[in-house]
């Protein structure tokens, strides 16, 4: 297995960057499930480059074509195909990469791995456009979870350490519809902050990274399975599978570690006759299960490793150390256009453990 | 799929706390690899209780039994299986949790899930106790891993809020050596720092937790697949399959997010002329695939949910608010103990990702 | 994956014939489900060896020792683990079989594949005796298969050319109530002349085969997944699994494939209000998809490879071919013990099938 | 898991007869293997309809495009995915099809499983047509096998009940190359009748089945895993993915289970230093793992079910029987088209378990 994922679901995510296409192949999808292609095309926006001024200004139209498993707008049964056609590449660009890999991208590992025999045209498969296809998969499972009431939102917490107000106290009720749709983030001051901060890192040549958070609404208790198949377990997984994703943590995680048990446990309380807890440090997981508070998890992104200031490389070939200038135009911060694909991992996880429940 | 984990290697825990038995059942594994059962043994004490005076005084013997796959001490290629049988259990002390569940724990998520039908006493299969299997596969993945020259090795860097020193700055050349053998830190200073905070939970009946710092050294370049199959997605999946932890974050992680591109990309360069880089804020791994660098996680483990202090909790049956006393004694701190269990967990990781390399 | 089986089920198989256990886990069976114990041991008496006449006399008490997964009687949702003691184990008569492989047996693929370390004892893990906890997560699943108003019944249809009654015309209408439970024939007279053409064989100093057909009836419509998650293919895996078995056809299987296809076609037909086919030549399938008529197939198992009669084989370590004897006493036909563990492993198929179906 | 297979290779099929295109996609393959596409389209059009007078005169193109995985002839280690556009497709034939199921065709059962949501237009994802992609994995699979000396051939070995030459006595040495590459037979007497058992049956308004021998030389001892990963096992999970396939045996298979021990076992030998056996009857498979001898299997291939003679049917809207006549041109018998299919299959099942070998 490599670029598979899930259990009862399926998802293979496939193609390279600069090749004829890529796409996704979702299998384990029930017939009948409604497709709204619309709704889609505008989530599949949010992640799409050249929409504004802080991302890379290479314009890609990343209309997926259905191949498969979709009939007069609905599921019918058979896996779900869709692809979509690489244009506008310049593999020219990338040729020395080859022999002179970029820190901070998987030039180097990708090399050996695969003999020089790997697509190193922007990256390959390795490249953060393999997110597109991610989030197809992803929107039609966050339409399909939207009509069981379970909402996914994601919002910048940190951007180049510039911090967004909290969803809301402790996560036991937060108002998503605060998470502002130009912008992915609750404070509008903050969030000119970071663009700022995005531009000042574009005129140094430099890049900035960030914190997504997401939390998830409506969910069920009991999905998730124990150990390995926790919902921890489940969601890492595929979190970690989007490029640049460095960290994750649930509930209080981190912070958490700091905190005594009295201070870190949630107490169980009953509100409108319905058993709740009165924090949510948890993260609405317990022993892997979800426990019906919402889902909360963190995800770090590092600073974008391209960027156009000279950086010590070497000549693979040659074995010796060489100055490397990355041509281009790059995402000078990938942190907004990766909170789509965050919510777009999750809702594919939380799609899996739905249909895994007995 | 739940308490199963891995590709080539499949690892299947099982047993409750306070069953007849728990065990695991590790398939894959080649024939041929020798087993040296006393270093096994010693792995394992370091995660036995009642070895000291910071965890619980429930002794247990945990010897394991082997009841398969290994002949004259050597793997024959057929599934290695082993138990550990459960003595001196108390399952009353654990009746009344089945209606009244504990914070913090899957007491009540596992009630909703199997409708009543969870083995309740001891946290049943939810329990730290199915941590002893874990190490079993992990100890003996560990000596096989220790032939090929990859070496691994946690320590606490974080303790109710205390800090170790780091292993090595950026984690290029650790030196693994100085984990002290008796509380698994590099300052002995702050370890007795620690020790202090861990008999002053217990005196106040309450818990702390902290962070583990892995390092794992040797590995060769080219290990994991692209996507949900890189080496973040597989420790991930199984890190997170060990009770109590809450975070994870892989090199820089967390904190590489509030740098720039230009400082936390690891420029390449060549030492005694094998490709190296000057840092590791990668912590050993680039698009999911090792880079030959050691590779560092952080895990964060939260404050053992189980505190004598009175805890606010419900009548599932009354659906009412009651107070919750936990009767016995308990860790007021798992974190010295869940160092091995992360040492194991890695090393089960890097074991299926040395097999599934071609 | 070696010795392990299922999608949302997982069933793992552990141990060798002369080790200190053999056992299976399972896990993925929801909780709740009640075990009928005597029920259990009912049926894995009709597996055990040493029972009558016609097998062998190594007397075994296979009684399973369940470690996990079931509290007061009912599956708790966690795996569940059962290992059985082997006892009377007499591995001197194995001792030359490593350099001197047995024909019809794994004792030389299992030599090379191993480097030989495999554990050669009566065929290691590879033997017989490990349908043993087939049948324990065999017939657990029948089980709860029952109570759904799903029933597997099987026979010796061939035995030594000796040829039973059919259980009913085309199927469609099969009465397993006819199956005599002391030797599962429907004919007794055949089953007469079967035993006698074993007793012959024994006093041959040789063995016999035969073919198991085995009926499912109640099974719903809709069962299976597409292409290679059919009803025929999940069936197949794990029959395939059962030691012996060499062949595997669905309903008019090889003989329909002289058919016309207006003759090997069902027509359709509405019965009682029910969609049903007048015919059941696709026993029950298709499209890999269950259609509500009894599942049907046939199991061919070779005659018993151990033999009392001296055999040309080779020394390995000497490079020549040298004649083997095998010593102790052998089935000189495996055919009747292998009906319920072609039951046991039609149930598994099931289990994971109807658990699959969203 | 659905249309997906294998366990480190992963195949997954894609597509409906009738929609946009279908396809494949094939994760796990080494980079650097090099394709022979002339090869792979010759290998193709040996599956393609409208060649020749016994198939279907509906005429597709069926040239695959590759979108990924392949660059420069070379696989680069991302996974290969390739698609087949559908053209002239006629979906007003099979309109009515939806209320009234073809006997002998996954219609009902699909509409059943899939709530009516099931693309039926030409049997949908159920169709033959899906073979095509497993002729594209399968047929770079038997390139990359060809070059390690492993050959992959299959005939017709019967048809219609008229019988082929067998490929060699007991399979030990069998010669391929006497396989007719015009019709997949040994006897062309015998090819002749096959095709007029073929025009007659299509005269007739009526199908034919048949039997198709598939032999497998230059395995290396040792491929398989015990138990479920057996060789059997997952030949049989692939073979049985393929529509129309109803029976598979190996070796003598069927017919050795009317042998004795003492004929059906192969006793061991030495030929040239080097381990064999005088003869076959294990089929190369001995405990699930290869022997070195060549693996030979036989699959039972059902009689077309879509014939133009009116068949009885049911409206199941009305709850009532309907006749039904199929219209269109139909195969009336798809034997020789399934030749290189099962090729294709078995070349995928074997490539994994190369790749699974440690």
């Amino acid at each position: 297995m490599s670029s598979t994922y899930g259990e009862k679901l399926k998802l293979s995510v496939f193609g390279q960057s600069h090749g004829p296409a890529i796409g996704m192949n979702l299998d384990g999808i029930p017939a009948g499930l409604p497709v709204d292609m619309d709704e889609l095309l505008m989530f599949l926006a949010r992640r799409a480059p050249g929409q504004n001024a802080y991302s890379t200004p290479r314009r890609e139209k990343d209309h997926p074509e259905f191949l498969a498993g979709i009939v007069n707008g609905y599921t019918c049964g058979a896996p779900i195909t869709a692809i979509i056609r690489n244009e506008n590449t310049r593999s020219a660009d990338y040729e020395n990469l080859k022999d002179c890999p970029r820190p901070g991208h998987a030039d180097y590992t990708a090399h050996i791995k695969y003999n020089g025999y790997q697509d190193a045209a922007g990256g390959g498969h390795f490249s953060g456009r393999l997110t597109a296809p991610i989030c197809i998969a992803g929107g039609l499972c966050k339409q399909w979870l939207s009509q069981k009431g379970i909402k996914i939102s994601a919002h910048i917490s940190v951007l180049a350490g510039i911090t967004d107000d909290p969803v809301a106290l402790d996560w036991v009720n937060p108002d998503l519809s605060k998470i502002r749709s130009d912008f992915p983030v609750i404070n509008p001051a903050a969030g000119q902050k970071m663009r700022d901060a995005i531009e000042q890192a574009r005129n140094d040549t430099d890049s900035v990274g960030g914190i997504i958070e997401c939390i998830i609404t409506g969910l069920p208790v009991g999905l998730g399975e124990p150990m390995f198949g926790g919902m921890e377990s489940k969601i890492a997984q595929i979190i970690y599978g989007i490029p640049a994703v460095k960290g994750l943590d649930f509930g209080s995680g981190f912070s958490g570690s700091y905190l005594r048990g009295s201070q870190n446990n949630d107490a169980f309380t009953i509100v409108d006759g319905k058993i709740s807890t009165v924090t949510n440090y948890a993260g609405g997981i317990l022993g892997g299960i979800t426990n019906g508070m919402p889902l909360v998890f963190n995800v770090a992104i590092k600073p974008t490793p391209s960027i156009s200031k000279p950086q010590q490389s070497i000549s693979i070939s040659q074995g010796m150390e060489q100055e490397l200038v990355i041509k281009g135009r790059h995402d000078p911060c990938i942190v907004p256009r990766a909170v789509p694909v965050v919510e777009a991992a999750a809702a594919i996880a939380v799609m899996d453990a739905m249909l895994c429940m007995n």
